[in-house]
């Protein structure tokens, strides 16, 4: 159901950018301005997810979300990271969680 | 190379703990604090994100990350969506994307 | 030693700014985009002081918290409301830090 | 009308929170964690400041205002600095406003 290659793809093409012309596209702008302005986008994107959020505008919500998550892997793309990481540090966490679990304590979260 | 079930194996963990205990887990506490607490987590994990990145340590930007996207899924499941909702945007703009490549734009973002 | 007028007449300005054409100034043109691009900005702006922070650039991060509060005090004006409202409320605290410290819990925050 | 010396005061205060006991007070306790916990805590503020602007809550955004404005206060402190240069900045600025204004242009901000 959930289109799991799109992270990979998207990934590649975050990739492609880094010796693209800054001009040629919005990300290989964002890569040629550096990190600073890379990070400015994560944070104005988790204002505007918490401002749809209060909106209680669903569809909104959604591309709100997505734009974070896609400056995230940007900022992860710019540091020779990718989303295989975060995802391998999610897994990580539910096998801890497995755990927890077993325990009594019933946690994702660290 | 990508675990991608690790998304939907969180969302389903997510919504069994709606229903739970709110002292049986932190998510489930964090359900039972409602939206505004939820929010102020992801705009803390964004601004750990930055910071992170500020310091030049990949492991723990890689970390926060994962809270960042970690939180969103909580949002999201907060509001009934899930991360195929995003995903799918992400999918729908890359499909965009493509055709203003050949359109000769580059571009992915909106 | 501190120019303490200088809140009180930034405050008049920003009033005096509200009726005029959005394209005369800056501060205009974001009282006719409406609350959502002021909060953006003052979102924008928490952000900016974090990472001048982290700079360890002082004199960039004496420019980040002014275009803070400077975006403070528009989002107040906005509302109706001002800086000797937060004035008040930070003098409201004092007092009862005052007492706090007579009870030996020495707190300025609540 | 505005208690123009209560950020003096604050001022004052926090500076003498940087000697005393971590244990003794909600300043000192921030001040002995360091710097990422003062950043935190002016991320989770304008967050929270978001928040009530969104929630129409007039009360609450001014509290918000102050939290964020208190915990500026602690970064200026925690960095040898003081209200009296965020001042100092916002009146330099007015004074190339004054300029602009004649100029045709009416901008505060640069």
């Amino acid at each position: 159901m959930i289109d799991v290659k799109i992270l990979e793809r998207i990934a590649n093409t975050l990739e492609s950018r880094k010796a693209a012309d800054p001009t040629a596209s919005y990300v290989s702008s964002l890569f040629s301005k550096g990190q600073d302005a890379i990070l400015k986008k994560v944070g104005e994107e988790a204002v505007e997810t918490i401002m749809a959020a209060k909106d209680e505008d669903a569809l909104h919500l959604v591309r709100e979300i997505a734009d974070l998550w896609f400056h995230s892997m940007i900022l992860l793309s710019f540091k020779g990271l990718g989303p295989s990481d975060v995802l391998a540090e999610l897994a990580r966490r539910e096998g801890i969680s497995g755990i927890e679990e077993k325990l009594g304590r019933m946690e994702i979260k660290e």
